[in-house]
């Protein structure tokens, strides 16, 4: 297999690209040899060999424990529990949170045997505080509700306050398009106009 | 700039790719360092090196002349002459064309301001014999078409035999789905049942 096969096959693995997508991005980069296809081929090295998860939190970063952990201007009182990075990186883009956060990994799923062990559970446990907030930001499925409420059990006894992310109508939202949980979800949790 | 956000720019490049795509194109190469994302860096490095143009058609390979130039196999007697390196993979995958290619790098253009000495068109001329067949297969776009009918003027004194792909309704395609033009070409060609 030629050198060019061997790119578009690799690029084919990624999210997003199929066969045709990963040859038109070869064909891309060929075309920009110097400008695009040497600095990705570097960062990709680089990224590879200095990114690694925070023994603390799970997230992804060059430096241990991560810039998140590190930063003395973050609140430390508050912990918010995601299921995967990219979790992590939505809600930092909000810009809206100032406290720390905590990676599990993944979702208690019986189907594919992931359990409590699987997960970044205990760690999570272990840096837990009395006082602290505990902001279960897991998923709306089955699987994020399970690992939520085992979750709350066991911080419930460090003494922790838990909170959860508000359900409702999204901004920009239309009431027709919405499925039928949501909406009830939004009806219980009116408040005051 | 951090490793990770130098990378994600990076993929964000790619055609295909948005920001928010290439984060979890970068997340997804993370989670697969060893079976994916040094493949990925190594192979990028490798074609970088090792592909190239070839002197005799345009097209992109790890030999001079191409396999395709150098296959005693196929056809010298017949020059399929395309815009981009994109549409002789597309006529390769149907296995249907067992005769020489000659890729332009684009088509004339006055807005743009690509005239003949910005494509493979001289070299193309340089090729040519009495006898030969040369299939235009040009996009079927006003740029396409001014490219085909510039090459067919200094083709015909070569003594070439001219021809072009045919136009008509696409394999599984449906009358009320077609353009006018498409529609207009297919009813002209119409042959015998």
């Amino acid at each position: 297999m030629s050198e060019l096969d061997t790119l578009i096959q690799l690029l084919a693995k990624l999210p997003g690209l199929g066969p045709r997508s990963a040859r038109r991005a070869a064909l891309h980069l060929i075309k920009r040899r110097e400008s695009l296809m040497q600095p990705l081929a570097t960062a990709l090295h680089q990224a590879a060999a200095a990114v690694g998860p925070c023994p603390v939190c799970g997230n992804l970063d060059t430096s241990e424990p991560c810039a998140i952990c590190r930063d003395p201007e973050r609140d430390t009182g508050t912990i918010c529990v995601v299921e995967d990075l990219a979790d992590l990186w939505a809600l930092e883009r909000t810009g809206a949170y100032r406290g720390q956060y905590h990676v599990l990994g993944g979702t208690l799923s019986a189907l594919d045997g992931i359990g409590p062990g699987e997960l970044a559970i205990d760690r999570l446990i272990g840096r837990l505080k009395p006082g602290m907030e505990l902001i279960l930001a897991l998923n709306a499925t089955v699987e994020g509700q399970t690992t939520a409420h085992y979750i709350a059990d066991r911080a419930d006894r460090a003494g922790v306050r838990l909170s959860r992310l508000a359900q409702g109508v999204p901004i920009g939202g239309e009431l027709d398009y919405l499925d039928e949980g949501t909406l009830t979800a939004a009806l219980k949790a009116r408040r005051a106009f």
